[in-house]
Order: structure tokens, then sequence, then C-alpha cells
């Protein structure tokens, strides 16, 4: 237990619960390094698209960006509605079950899964490709290192989202205040400057190749939205504010987006104005467009090092925003009855411990599968977010439209916001659907089916379980007890006397040749011992005494014959209940395992299999000491 | 249950026994794989020592193999008296224990079971080791090869040593037939011809380059012995034949000897007169002496492809004699409580299945850890076997000194037998010490001390459980019965309702907040109900209605409020037995247990760990039916 402990923290009590909520400052690290981490792909995505155009590309990098800046303005904009109108749980989830039922919620349910365990995937494999490209001496573990990090942000979020977020809090602000830093310095010489000169100059352009096509646009818009994925973490998340919720909330929010808006902007005019591009990364001496940004504005000096890391570590972590977002989703689907239940429960450092390790097991399998590399995935990335945001905003416009009052701005603040993210995800369906989106066409109603075939089990369970009436009490014969007895000894004595105490009807059941063929046994001295030491004192106290039985256990199996009993004894009264009566030895330490056959567990658990509803398996327990005498009192030594 | 039987076959019941004991003829191949495989390496490890001396060395090999068939012969004329003193059980261990006393016995067990895993290793590796020489594409594969040859023999005898016998017969008579033929054919030519060429010439030896020193004869003995490690199985497995034992024990031990003894003998006339020696294994065009002996006496034609396809068949089945050997031991030695118990159950085919699994897995850890060679193993090897040897024959000595009716020359047999045993494993063990001999010499004494160990918990368990006078019947009160309850529904009006039969005093548990601080719960809506529900209709029967207590669950975990309430009733009332009540849905497919927490069954483990002797622990089954309506009646559907 105490490494438990170590590694977890101790447990917290439900009392603690409140302690534990994030204030802003805890909540952009937690929420946000997926939105932050992606300024530095989103960019790079959109440039890439525009390699072909050479110089000319740089031209419509400013539409293209202008566009998604202007996106991210709509998606803030309609989430403060959101999260002010559901202050408890704005996540997509809840609002599209509230307003628009339940296929659309399990669809922002699915698709929002989805795309939190694509992004630890692709995060961390990206983050460590980055690291790898640093440091090529550590090109062989890959696959180890990926595994790693996971492993790291897995234990954080088990330890709780608080301590998760200290953690990640350093890189993350030291990154904002590098980046912020260096875009204004650059906006700073533009404006300054009349044409600033670039440190270290990016490498030239090729001369336009082609002129633009409307889908060559398209694609890079597509590609460029992947910078936008994060945004619904913090109205998912917003249950784990501490009060004031709403204000924690905004403040996280605005921080992220507006932060994310100054560098996808920034770049974008320090790109046009320094004429940088994005490289061919599998080209020799590729460089990142932050990288080329960097060494432009201010050379390759300790300021490049000391930033890149920053980059390089919240790239590494910006799978945390799944870790906290995704257990929280799975906890909400999980106590609809979507989700197994375990999804709901928390655990001990009051973490939802089953969605994070499932996270976890689930991005790990990806990342062995694909050994380390998830490219391929990108494209599959960005479609759930955006297929969320569409269904989050139009159930936020059925919302205000079923309001008494009507608040015709909000309503059409979210229609603007849904009309927006829908176009989006056309765009990004059509530019990347045979690069893989339609994977995630077929991963969401497949998931989708899965959720509701959970659901229709826990239905069918209720429906079981269901009790409308009072209690109805026509059986309450005491039941006939089986006492399983391998001898006469303590633990059987303690068994028989316990039955005694259940029913006047106790019958001891001693099988024969349990221990195989060449197995010694005398059942004459057995029923001689029986009769001195058990039936005739019983009968002495004026009781009924305690039969023997001895049956044959041909297949060496305590379970068969005990259950043909069981079925003769229904045959000849059918309405008394039997209850078996094993008694267990307790095992202190591991090792009794090995010397015991634990016989008693197995029993019980065929039993409970085979015996059908009216059977009921009584454990006596014997605890064995260590120092000869066995212990009679209780010993409460729970673990804690 | 399907694949079981397809794997195992079918069960097989205390009765049928009798019908799955062994013939000579299935013994032969089930007992004597390991003596007979010996036969290739026991002269080769002699003309391996004897390589410095070049041709002068087979001068030595008469008088080295002389004095192994002479030892051969003392120790089937002593294993003789001992199959007809101890026709139940003659292993070494049995012997010893009678005649000896309690340490010689766990000496000769130890020393047998770590031959026997060694012989396993040692068989595997050397038989796949011959057959990658012969198949060189298959070198990448050693590991996995051998891993699959242990696979596939612990498979054969899980399925039943018969079984397994039949499975190996074919190789085992056709080796037999192909070496007793071939070496007969060359005694043959060798007294019909004066000075038979060979049809193949072996590679001509070394001119002599050093005399032979007395120190080099005695290790060449030393190697040479180990072809006699077999000896003991039949012994050792006298309690799987069928009758009459005694004669098919006889004739198995007589074909296994006398065929060896052929072999040896044969292989050391016929590598004099054709000049045969061993040749340096490492070096290129390596040939072993068997090869070059059928090679000088038929050719490389088809007979000899067939004679060593079936040597590398015995080489590799050659484990199979262990498999048969140590379950056995294991099981006599558990018996007596030396091992845990598991190691004396018969498994479903009657054989014993612990026993035979630890081995397979020993060995494979062994192969694993040597990466599939095991060379470094083998000077470790005959050390074990000839320990036992020497035991079991000091035991007979023993036996009968102890006989009224004196038998001086069966005395005198034995008593020749223990001391050339025991000289030859001075000899070895002189030769060896350096070579590895010295970590058996390790091993054996740990063994004897874990055997002890296993005993000692043994003896006190039962010092514990022993119980010597009548059944005392003190407390016969009902015990006051605790049904742990989540809500109202027929799985709590089940249990309670069997509460009611059992006791007057019943108290429903409720937890409160166990699914964590954010769980809605209405403590007075559950109040109500329990009210309406229960506690009226109870009363109005006239019995005494259940109370319905509600605990907190601080740390969302049921065992330890549980147990602080049952410590304070305990407080209240010390002479009252608890039984805790716990209502436990049944699971019919492995995927239930996914969307189930299993709360029952932790806190049924918990209670039974912590809650002392005087808890009980009833278990309430509710079978889940999947057409939506439980199953009241029992179903007694046990897989066969």
């Amino acid at each position: 237990m105490n490494l438990n402990t170590l590694l977890f923290g101790r447990r917290l009590s439900n009392r603690e619960h409140e302690d534990k909520k994030l204030g802003w400052i805890e909540a952009v690290p937690a929420m946000g390094l997926d939105g932050l981490g992606s300024s530095s792909y989103g960019p790079e995505a959109a440039l890439t698209i525009l390699i072909p155009l050479g110089a000319l590309g740089l031209v419509y990098l400013g539409p293209v960006m202008g566009s998604i800046i202007a996106l991210l303005v709509i998606l803030y904009l309609s989430y403060r509605q959101t999260l002010a109108a559901y202050p408890s749980s704005g996540g997509a989830y809840v609002v599209a079950k509230e307003n628009l039922g339940e296929y659309p919620s399990l669809l922002a349910a699915a698709a929002l899964m989805i795309d939190y365990v694509l992004n630890v995937a692709v995060g961390v494999s990206a983050g460590v490709g980055a690291l790898v490209s640093a440091l090529p001496s550590l090109h062989p573990y890959i696959l180890p290192l990926c595994l790693a990090i996971i492993a790291v942000v897995t234990l954080a979020n088990l330890r709780g989202t608080g301590e998760a977020g200290w953690l990640f809090a350093l890189p993350t602000y030291l990154f904002i205040a590098c980046f912020i830093g260096v875009i204004a310095y650059g906006v700073f010489r533009i404006v300054v400057e009349s044409d600033p000169a670039p440190v270290v100059a990016p490498p030239p352009l090729a001369a336009s190749a082609s002129s633009a096509g409307i889908w060559l646009l398209m694609h890079a818009f597509a590609s460029g939205c992947t910078a936008m994925t994060g945004v619904e973490a913090v109205s998912n998340g917003i249950g784990s504010f501490r009060e004031p919720i709403l204000k924690n909330a905004y403040i996280t929010l605005t921080i992220i987006v507006v932060v994310l808006g100054l560098l996808l902007g920034g770049i974008a005019i320090i790109a046009v104005w320094f004429d940088i591009g994005a490289m061919d990364q599998t080209k020799e001496g590729y460089q990142s467009v932050l990288s080329q940004l960097v060494g432009a504005l201010v050379g390759f000096n300790t300021f490049y090092y000391v930033a890149m890391s920053s980059l390089l570590c919240i790239l590494c972590l910006s799978a945390n925003t799944s870790f906290v977002g995704f257990p929280r989703i799975c906890r909400m689907v999980a106590a609809d009855g979507y989700l197994p239940k375990g999804f709901a429960q928390p655990g001990r450092r009051l973490v939802f411990t089953v969605g994070i390790l499932f996270l976890s097991v689930l991005a790990s399998l990806l990342l062995i599968v694909f050994g380390g590399i998830t490219e391929k995935l990108i494209p599959l990335f960005a479609i759930g977010a955006f297929l969320t945001f569409t269904v989050s905003q139009t159930g936020m416009v059925v919302h205000w439209w079923r309001q008494k009052q009507r608040q015709p701005r909000k309503l059409a603040m979210n229609a603007v916001g849904a009309v927006a993210t829908g176009a989006a995800l056309l765009v990004i369906l059509l530019a990347k659907f045979t690069e893989g989106a339609w994977i995630t066409l077929i991963a969401v109603p497949v998931t989708i089916g899965l959720l509701r075939a959970v659901k229709s089990y826990y239905d069918g369970l209720e429906a079981q379980l269901r009790k409308p009436g009072p209690i109805i009490l026509d059986e309450i014969d005491p039941p006939t007890v089986l006492v399983v007895t391998e001898s006469w000894n303590r633990l059987s004595e303690r068994a028989i006397r316990f039955a005694l105490t259940l029913s006047p009807d106790v019958v001891a059941v001693h099988l024969v040749r349990l221990g195989g063929p060449e197995m010694e046994e005398s059942e004459k001295a057995l029923r001689d011992q029986w009769q001195t030491e058990v039936e005739e004192p019983v009968a002495a106290r004026g009781l009924q005494p305690p039969r023997l039985m001895l049956i044959p256990a041909p297949y060496r199996e305590l379970h068969e014959p005990l259950l043909r009993l069981i079925e003769k004894l229904d045959a000849d009264a059918p309405e008394r209940q039997v209850a078996v009566l094993i008694p267990e030895t307790v095992k202190d330490r591991w090792w009794q395992n090995i010397l015991h056959m634990n016989r008693a567990g197995r029993l019980r658990t065929q039993l409970l299999k085979f015996g059908g509803s009216r059977l009921t398996v009584v454990t006596v327990p014997w605890r064995l000491s260590r120092e000869g005498e066995p212990v009679e009192g209780r010993t409460i030594a729970a673990p804690l």
C-alpha cells in the first residue's frame, strides 16, 4: 500500500472534492496544451500544402490563416455562450443530449472520444518526432519514448488533474512567454524598420510553379484547422473548475484562444514578411516553420534553444488535454449508462481512473501498432473536433430557440458558429476524405453502436432488477444447510456450529476420493468419529444432529456431486431453499496461496455460476495465524 | 470446454485409473527414451575426453566402457531387487524414507528432481542441436524449436502417460531396430571377415600425443556415466504399470538395460575395430561417433538417414522420461507434505498436472536463460542420478539388514550396488567439480531446505486445525445479519427474504456516496421506500422488520465502513456472531464482467481478509438472464 501512496498520493475522501478543483492558472496548462501546441503544426500544415506554389504560397497564407482565425473567433464567442448556459457541464455531449436527443449526443460523444484518443497518439508521436530530429541519437528509441511519455502523463493524471496541471505549468507558461515575446519583437521590427533583415535567413523559396486553385486553398484551410482541436476541452472540463466556476472557465478559454490567435496571426505575418515557407520533412536539413521563424528573428542563440525546448515540451505533453477531457466525457456517458459503470467511478484520487487507463492503453496500442509513427492518423484528427463543434453549436441554437425569453443575438451567434464549423467540417471532409477521413466516418458509427449496446444491456438489467411493490414473504422457512466437510477439524467444527445457528436441517457432505483414485481414505473411521464427536453431543443439547453424507467425486471436482445432490433435494422439497456452507482458510501472505489449493474459492465460483438463483453460498472464514494459534478476535487492519 | 476436450481428451473418472496404466510395450518408450538416447552421447562423451590421446585413446576405450557396462549390470541387478521389495513404489525416495529416515529421503528426492529438470533442458537442447547441425537453415530458431518440443511433450503428457507412450513408441522401436541391427551387422563382419574395410572410412585419428593418466581415464569414465541416468525411471514409475505390475516392470527395465548395454558394448567394439574416434564439435565437418559408425558399416545410404532420423527423434523426445518421472516423484513428496498439495492432485486425465506444468515451466525458463544452448549444464547432469542410486542402494542394504529372515545374497548385491554407484559418484564429483558439479552441491541442499519449509508450514497448519474432542456448542444464537443494499430492487428483496430465514436480527446497510462526491442520491426517498416496501409488510407478518442504516463511504469503498460497523456491533454484543449478506449478480458471459464493477466479489474478498474468524460472508446469487426475465429455477449445466 505504501507503493500506492508513493505513486498516486494518499487517498482522497469525498469531502476533499472541492479542494482538488482547478483555478485558471492550473487550468491553462491542463486544458490548453493541445490548443497551444497546435499553433506550431497548424500553420506548418497549411504552409506544407502551399509548397507547390513556391513563393506565391505566402500570398495565399494571409487569407487562409485569416479564415482560420475568424473561425477561431466565432468558436470562442459561441463557446462563451455555451459555458454561460451550461455552467455545470457545457460539453457537446450534454448540450446535444438536452437539445437534440440521444443520437446527436452519442454522435458528439463518439466523435470527441475518438478525437481524444487520436490526439494522444498523434501528439506524443509528433513531440517525440521533433525530439528525435533534434537529437538523432535517440532515433532507435521512438516507440519506448512515446510509451514512456504516455506513462508519465498517465501517472500524473492518476494523481489528479490539479497536480498534473502544476507539473505542466512551467513549460506552458515558458512557451507562451517565449513565442508571444518573439512574435511581438518581430512585429515591432516590421513596424519600426521598413525592411527588416533576418538574423539567419530562411532558405529561399522556389519560384511559383503553378497558381492556386480553390481545391488547394481548401486543402490548406483544412490542414490549418488542426490548430483548433483543443477548444472543446474547456467546456467539456468545466466540472473541474473551482468557484467562481464561470469566471475561471472564461479566463481559461480566453487565455487559450487569445494566445492561440496571437500565435497564428503573428506566425502568418512574420512568415509573409520574412519569406518563411514550409520545408520538405523528408529532406536533409529540414527545419520547422517555427524554427526558421525564431532563427530569422533572433538567430540560433541561447534564447532559440530555450524557446524550442519549451515547444518540444508542450508538444510532448499536449496529450494531457486528452487525459483531462477523455475521462470526463466518458464519465458523463457512463453515468447515462452508455459505457461500463466503472468509467463513472472516482478512484482513490477522485479522478476517473478507468477512463484514464483506458485512454492510456488505447493510445499505447495505436502507437505500438504504428511503431510510434502515427503520421497517417493526422488526417483523421480534426474531423472529430469539428463534428463535435457543429453538433454542440446546433444544440445551442435549439437551446436558445426553446427559451421562453428569446435572445436573438445569442441564437444568431451560435447559429453563425454552427454554420461556420459545419462548413469547415465539410471542407475538411472533402479535402481529406481519401487521406483517411473515411476511417473516422466508419469509426464514429461503430462507436455509437457500441455505446447503444451497452445502454441496452443496462436497460435490460434494470428491467430485470426493478421491484415495483412491497417485499413478498412466501418462503421464510430456514434453509437446508449443506456443510462441505473435508475431515473433522476446527474448520468443520466452526462451520457446523454456525450452520446450527441458521437452521435445524444441517447435512455435512464429505466427498470421497476427491484426491484421486490412489487416495487412502477410511469412510468408516470418519463415520464413527462423526457420530461420537458431532451427532451425540448435538443431540445431547436437544438439537437435531447434522447428518454426514459421503458422496463420490469421480471426477475429483467438488461442485458436480454437490449440484447433483442439490438437484435431488430440490426434487424432494421444491419450496425449500438450500445454502451451501464452505469453510475457507484466509491467507495473509501471497505465498500461502501456492500451498493451498483454493478448493473453497473455486467451489464458490462454480456453485454461484451453475447453482441457479435459489442457492446461497455461505463462506465461513478461518484465519490462519503464523504462530500456530487461530486468531479468534477480529482484526481490522484495512489498508488505507 | 470443447477446446479442453480437444487438447487433453475427455475427462477420466477415478474408476478409469486402471485402464490408463502401462504395459511394457508402452513403458519402454515412456520410461526408456532418456536411457536409450544416452547411448549416443555416453560413448561420445568418453571418446571426446580421450581425443588428446589420439589413436591410443581407442586402446583405453575398452576398459572405460567395460567398467561403465559392469556398473550398469550391477545397477540392473540391484534395481531388480528394489522392484521386487517395493512393488508399489520402488523409487529412491520411498526406499530412503522407509529405511534411512527423512533427510536421506529428501536428499534422494531433491537430487532426482534436479536431475529430471536438467534432463529436459539438456535433452531437448541436445536434440535440437543435432537437428540444427543436420539442417543448418534452422539455426536461427534454436530456442523456439526447443520450446515447441517441450510444448508437444507437455501436451502429450497432460493427455496421459499411456497415450504419450504410444506417440513415442514408433521412433523408439525404430531406433532400437536400426542400431541393434547395424551393430549386429558390424560384429558379424568383424567375426566373419578377418579385417573388414569400412564403407566410408572415418577420418584418421591423430598420432598418440601423450599417454593416458589415471585422471584422464577417470574423466572419461565420469563422462561416459551420463549414459546411465535413465535407470531410476522404472523403479520411480512403477505405480504406472498395469497388472502384472512386477512382470511388466521387470520386462521394461530389462529391455532398457539390455538394449543400452548392447549399444554401449557394440559401439565400443566397432569403434575400436574401425578406428572411430570423437571429432571436435567446434570444427567444420564434425560428425558424431554414431554417424561415423553407421557410415563406416553401411555408407551414407537411405538406411543411414532413417537410422539417424530415429536417433534425432529419440534425442528430442528424451525429455519424456522426465515428464513421466518428475510428476510422480513430486506426487509422492507432496503426499508426505513436502511440496504443495496441488502436486498430489490428479487432473482431468488422472495425471499430475501441476508437476507436469511445473517441470515444463522450469525447463523452459532454463532454456530461455541459456538461449537454448545448455552445454554448460551437462556436467551437472549425472550427479543427481548417481546420488539417487547411492541413496537408494544404501536404503536397500538397510532394508535387507532389518528383515527377520536374513537374505545375505540380496544384501550383498545391493551393498555392491551402493559401493559401486557411490564410488562412481565420487569419481564424477572429483572429475567434474570445477566444471559445474559444485552447482548441484548447492542446489540440492537449497531444494531440501525448501521441501522442509513446506513441510513445517503444513505441520503448523495441521496443528492449528486439529480438533481433538467433540464439538463445542456454546454460541448457537442466530447471528446478526447485515444485508448490503444498493437500492430497493429484486436483488435486495431476495437477500432480505433469505436474511429473514436466518435470523430475526436483520440490518440493511446502504453506503452513501459510494459513487463519489458528485453522485446524486436521495436518502429520504430510500428511507420512505424502505418503510413502505419492507418494514411495514414484514411487521405485518409478525416478524421483526429489518432496519435500514445509511452509513457514509467517504473513500468510495464498501468494506471499510462495514468493518467499522461490525467492530461497533462486536463491542456492544461480543458473543453475537455477524453474517454479512452480499447480493451478487452471476455473469454468464465473460463480457458481462466488463459491464459490472464486481463490487460484491471485492467486498467478499476484503471482508474475508480483514473480518477475522467470527465474521461469515453469505453470497446470495442473482442469475442474469439475457431474455429479460430472471431465472428462478436451478440450472445445472456444469460442463463435462
